[in-house]
């Protein structure tokens, strides 16, 4: 599966459409798409606040929700999107799931996986490859990052 | 909190008891317990083959067990128990709900995150820091794991 740029930014204008649910909601404001055959199959933002669970990323919780509705922990066929860099978990959780795309938008300096802290999908030594394409939409996702901790910071 | 040894191979059976109902399940035989003020709060094991969930780790569904049961995502008085070394998903859902002990039995050389492929908890640009007690009944833990590949192999 091939993505043209306009598709592209397409799905990743759902993620950030999620990413402001997020903001709405006070967590911090990161969303997420899983597609497959050109079709969302899950779409989620982070919860870790309103659910008390640490593991409640938009990345964690799109790949539950695909392996849920194709019965399936295997994700072959599918693209993630994600506005902001995947944190190891979540870096591990795409391993798991054995998705071969990731399009991501901006960087996550302090707590990113895959180009910042570490480059855990480009390991020669794993057993799973994945195509990484980052900056889709970046200024947005870190814009929307900035105001978010930029409010909080406020508010406090 | 600190353990003695006694009370470490004692928490460290009933993750090896988790571990044993995988294998049961025909999952790989992977088990954990979180432990909190010397009582046991969650105990699970591997699910990934029978739920479909690629995430479907003993270390996850502990963390968001006692997560649940504790209604905070911080973990931060808990100690946790495994049978082997987690891989790169299960240090970071380590990092990411602060469990500040790691105990676990056998290293994988394959997938481990904590001292095979990398050192993911003890990374001095990591925001939190993870005491880690390797090698907790070692071959116990590994004399599942070469069961199960044996008879896997054996039935393919």
């Amino acid at each position: 599966m091939s993505y043209n740029q306009s598709m592209t930014e397409e799905f990743m204008q759902l993620a950030l459409k999620q990413a402001q649910t997020a903001f709405d909601e006070g967590e911090v404001p990161i969303g997420a798409v899983l597609v497959k055959d050109n079709q969302v199959i899950a779409a989620d933002h982070n919860r870790k606040e309103q659910s008390g669970i640490a593991t409640a990323h938009a990345e964690k919780l799109v790949i539950e929700g695909a392996n849920c509705s194709l019965g399936d922990w295997r994700l072959n066929d599918c693209s993630l999107f994600v506005t902001i860099e995947p944190c190891v978990m979540c870096c591990g959780a795409i391993i798991q799931s054995r998705i071969p795309r990731l399009f991501y938008g901006a960087a996550d300096p302090k707590f990113g996986g895959v180009s910042s802290l570490y480059h855990l999908l480009e390991d020669s030594r794993s057993n799973h490859f994945v195509e990484v394409y980052p900056d889709v939409l970046a200024k947005q996702s870190a814009n929307l990052m900035q105001d978010f901790f930029r409010k909080l910071r406020k508010n406090q």
